[in-house]
């Protein structure tokens, strides 16, 4: 059977899905588009998922898009390497992350880097420097999740690092980037300020699959 | 052993889980909380979710906060009436349309209504329509996934229809009563429009719980 993910370059959303497919030992073929070439609004992407969007996973005859979607039908489909979790105890918190995860870290990320990148800051620094104290807020919270553990829920990576994980790298990555009048990121120095988030993120760079899903232009 | 959820009278997201707790037959009790009374930020609260927000559910000896960590954690711990389908395939598309929900319809009542509830809407009335046409959008959406079943996926209820529900319910109660200066919520008449839509909703107001369930401060 063949399974194929739809990815571009950088998408946390898509990154969760390939690092998903790696923790779970799963081949896949990668297909890279590119949203600048239309690649995300021909009539044949659009027949896959019609919003549009990055990520989609074809897995034989089973189309499915939106990130915590596929997370969710591949450990149904897959089960032997589970993501969320041996108990409903367990799952009820590796769950319980990925939310927040989504609804406070990712929806700020959406509100600050999103406009820095596009260019569309003017006349929203405040509210960009709002979404950027919330994010800095959330980066605390994440690394109190860890606490001595090796992953967030327990010793063994979950969905919810891998939902974590790819919006952690994109933040180290550019947040030291971001040089606009008016906008102060502010965001924390990992290494000096959050080990235990440094050697977190080690631990999932050496997870299986790893660099197979490492976005192909950061290298 | 006790059940507790802890909810917001019209709160969309605690609505979802006293729906799935009475589709599953779970009996609890329904604890009301007022934000305006600061019940959401009491030391005790705050022990149970930190973000001070509702639902919680409390299930023994497991508590476990956002909406969406709450239904899968149900269907694991209480797998006889499942709400997230019996096939891998059937879990892929109520996951699907579940992240649909939140992403696009839920992210843009927040944009929309939040601002015109609060009164905090001077200045972001172009935003505000935007996010109203959104909705509209998102509500054409649904009408179409419903095609000519009884549920959005399939014939029996999942999760993708109690996600769904309370925001449309919430909707087709406020929209009309929504008269602020420059703010045209353009909402589509379910009766008339939507005919579809409006039997679904009467299934869903059919099952069981469904009283239980419903907003107290809406009777």
């Amino acid at each position: 059977m063949t399974r194929t993910v739809y990815f571009v370059s950088g998408s946390p959303f898509a990154w969760r899905v390939m690092l998903a497919m790696g923790l779970k030992g799963l081949e896949y073929e990668a297909v890279e588009l590119h949203g600048s070439k239309g690649d995300l609004k021909t009539p044949e992407y659009l027949q896959l998922n019609p919003r549009g969007k990055v990520p989609v996973l074809v897995d034989g005859d089973v189309t499915v898009y939106e990130s915590l979607a596929i997370l969710a039908y591949l450990d149904r489909a897959y089960p032997e390497k589970q993501i969320f979790g041996h108990t409903p105890a367990d799952a009820a918190l590796i769950w319980q992350r990925v939310a927040e995860v989504d609804a406070y870290l990712g929806a700020a990320m959406v509100g600050a880097v999103r406009p820095v990148f596009t260019g569309a800051y003017e006349g929203k620094e405040s509210e960009i420097n709002e979404s950027f104290a919330t994010i800095r807020a959330e980066i605390t919270t994440a690394n109190q999740w860890l606490g001595d553990n090796d992953f967030i829920v327990g010793n063994t990576p979950t969905a919810a690092d891998i939902t974590l994980y790819p919006a952690l790298a994109m933040l180290a990555r550019v947040g030291s980037a971001i040089d606009v009048p008016g906008i102060t990121p502010n965001l924390p120095d990992y290494t000096s300020e959050l080990p235990a988030l440094v050697a977190w993120m080690k631990r999932i760079e050496a997870l299986p699959g790893y660099d197979a899903a490492y976005p192909p232009h950061w290298r």
